[in-house]
């Protein structure tokens, strides 16, 4: 495969209607639309009737009446790692306990040890139909972060496979460094140590290798403190990269208000966010991005406090959150379902979480999650009579077209 | 598209694996296998090592190393219906109460509405890209309910319409008579006057018309009573035609006991099924089928006796309920890993759930659900490692070979 060696999306796509939150924040659908593209570009959208003539001459796609959206985002991904851990799942389910499970060689180590001893084209293979699945509904940016390699030599290779899968597939990828994801075995403790490592060298090395687009903590009482969190957050500020944080998803450790102080781009899980944290990410401009997978997986019971993020206008993206451990998930529709059936989003606030909020989480928000004439091509047709419908069905995987970076990266009707 | 005109599946299947409970109950995975089909049914399977001289001429299929399930059934659905109901899930999200829903035309009536609109090819034509997806996914025998009609014309449509399907798209179809499911709108206060019609009229019809696999009835509160439900199944005794029940989902009815009395095929949902249901259950050989999906999609918080159906031997099944209201599942996978998630069902159990226990609800037991010399050829190659991925994944759609009827109806890596 290769993205360079797709059709054009060039030319004026007509019949369709846009979706609710698809131009703007709270905008309505507009059936009857049309959408140009011009080197790759979105040009001009809007009523059909109000085409501007300079597009008549150019080539028709007829979209025959389809739902048009976004590309989606996804925002939050472990997706590069060697191997997968259906055993664990199948052993936890015949009773084993997670010390039973940690005996047997499974947990994060398994997946750590897994993704150390892959080539970084096994690691590309066994990631490429992952990606590819998360791609065929319609994904058109994703960030992927590291955080299974836990040494430089190993984080480099998850974060070179990222970029790698970026340009293979033609798609917008975001590069997240996690080192302090867990500490590795080689540092049991030693936690210290380890964040020193992370931030003198870790980071520097592989943020001048531009590999980083972003910096990432776990920041938990299984993981890291916040004071180990402020050190990380600290280093990536003085390489001028911007933070986000793994936040508040077992207990409230008061990570979203640090996240906040330090301008962090999003706080994701926050099933334990507290009213000072919203505050906080609401005053920063910081996202909450919200990961019904792993809820669902783990059968969490402690809701995120939607009702008072939404109370104080805190924007909301959804996500796989995909990871081998807590999150095996391959669809983002998916997830939508799981944001409404769980959390309760409505389906506006669902479709903007996977669009425009997610682009926002990732800073990609002036070229990706909406359509607007100037932003590259990255947008989905689905055979869908009702915008809801995405977030409807439950493991639906519609037969949709997509257009990603101004090319015709998938074909309704030809699978 | 014609089921007719697709490759014979005929030949030596090689270099493959025998997936846990493939073959017969607590059988293990069996890697360097193989499998024969001659004349669309399975000759032989086993070690190849073993494989009969006489089969060495036959044209081989490579597998690959592939996993190979027997065909999935799908063995409770309301498949064929009008219309579909996202609306009625985003108003309920905006916060809508069920008489709001209700007042705003929604509700298991506007499924009545939209599918006694329908031409039977309007219902074939809508219901058509709901049957490819779970298809797609290796189902090789479905259930499919009426229940959307509520009138002799209008149930006959529906069961026509699922006969059809059947033909179609090659793939084994039961159908069953669900009359008894919901009160029509013109009988609102006639209950027992509706049952009259469903037993006296519309059964006896139907059935002479060859389009009854088996009768089922709603009992519940919501729905029809104990005395109703047993009015239906001593009409179906009297006709010869099997039973099964939509029983104890909502709560305790001693619906399964009567279900049981009647030998009934399966009690599906099962919710709050109690200890004496189970008894009697265990005692008449019926199948609790397993409905996540519904489970989910209505945020349930009582779980199905689990552990005292395991202790019991009672055979447990697994299936979509695909329907518009409560679970609009397009994926059998994806019930699998609620079955698992939310259930506690462990690997083993929710292979034989898909397989061999299905079959069992639908009476196809010694045509489907298990892999042995003389059946029909329905089979699954799946590009997986490990059998406990069927569950594990969220989301995924595996590129897997489906073989079904004794004809590929799928080939990996062609869509
Ligand atoms: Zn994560
Ligand atoms: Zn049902």
């Amino acid at each position: 495969m290769n993205a360079q060696e797709l059709p054009s999306a060039d030319g004026v796509w007509t019949n369709l209607t846009l979706a609710p939150e698809a131009c703007a924040p709270g905008s309505a659908a507009l059936p009857d639309a049309a959408l140009v593209v011009t080197e790759g570009h979105i040009a001009w959208l809007g009523p059909h009737t109000n085409l501007p003539a300079e597009y008549a001459t150019l080539p028709r796609h007829d979209s025959q009446g389809a739902l048009v959206t976004p590309g989606l985002v996804d925002c939050h991904t472990h997706l590069v790692y060697g191997g997968q851990r259906a055993n664990e799942f199948a052993l936890r389910l015949a009773g084993a306990s997670y010390e039973d499970v940690a005996r047997a060689g499974g947990g994060i180590v398994s997946s750590v040890r897994a993704t150390r001893a892959a080539s970084e084209d096994e690691l590309l293979a066994q990631t490429a139909p992952r990606l590819q699945a998360l791609l065929d509904e319609g994904v058109c940016a994703i960030e992927i972060k590291s955080g299974y390699g836990l040494s430089l030599e190993h984080e480099r290779a998850q974060l070179r496979v990222a970029r790698r899968l970026g340009e293979q597939f033609g798609v917008t990828v975001r590069t997240t460094f996690l080192g302090a994801h867990a500490l590795p075995p080689e540092y049991a403790g030693r936690s210290q140590a380890y964040i020193d490592l992370v931030c003198q060298e870790m980071m520097p090395a592989l943020a001048a290798e531009g590999l980083v687009d972003a910096v990432d903590v776990f920041c938990e009482r299984i993981a890291f403190t916040l004071a180990e969190t402020e050190q990380v957050f600290r280093a990536a500020r003085a390489l001028g990269l911007p933070v986000k944080l793994h936040a508040e998803q077992l207990s409230d450790m008061g990570g979203a208000a640090l996240a906040a102080r330090y301008g962090a781009l999003s706080c994701d899980h926050i099933e334990h966010l507290s009213a000072e944290g919203i505050a906080a990410m609401r005053q920063a401009g910081t996202v909450a991005v919200l990961l019904p997978g792993a809820y669902y997986f783990l059968r969490d019971t402690h809701l995120p406090p939607i009702a008072a993020l939404r109370a104080a206008g805190v924007p909301m993206a959804v996500s796989t959150d995909h990871n081998p451990g807590t999150s095996p998930a391959l669809s983002l529709l998916l997830m939508m379902n799981m944001a409404c059936t769980l959390f309760r989003l409505t389906v506006p606030e669902v479709l903007a979480g996977v669009t425009r909020h997610a682009a926002q989480a990732l800073g990609l928000q002036h070229s990706h999650g909406s359509l607007a004439a100037g932003r590259p091509a990255n947008f989905v047709l689905w055979p869908l009579h009702d915008a809801a419908e995405l977030a409807y069905w439950l493991g639906h995987k519609p037969d949709c077209t997509i257009v990603r970076q101004g090319r015709v990266a998938r074909t309704a009707g030809r699978g």
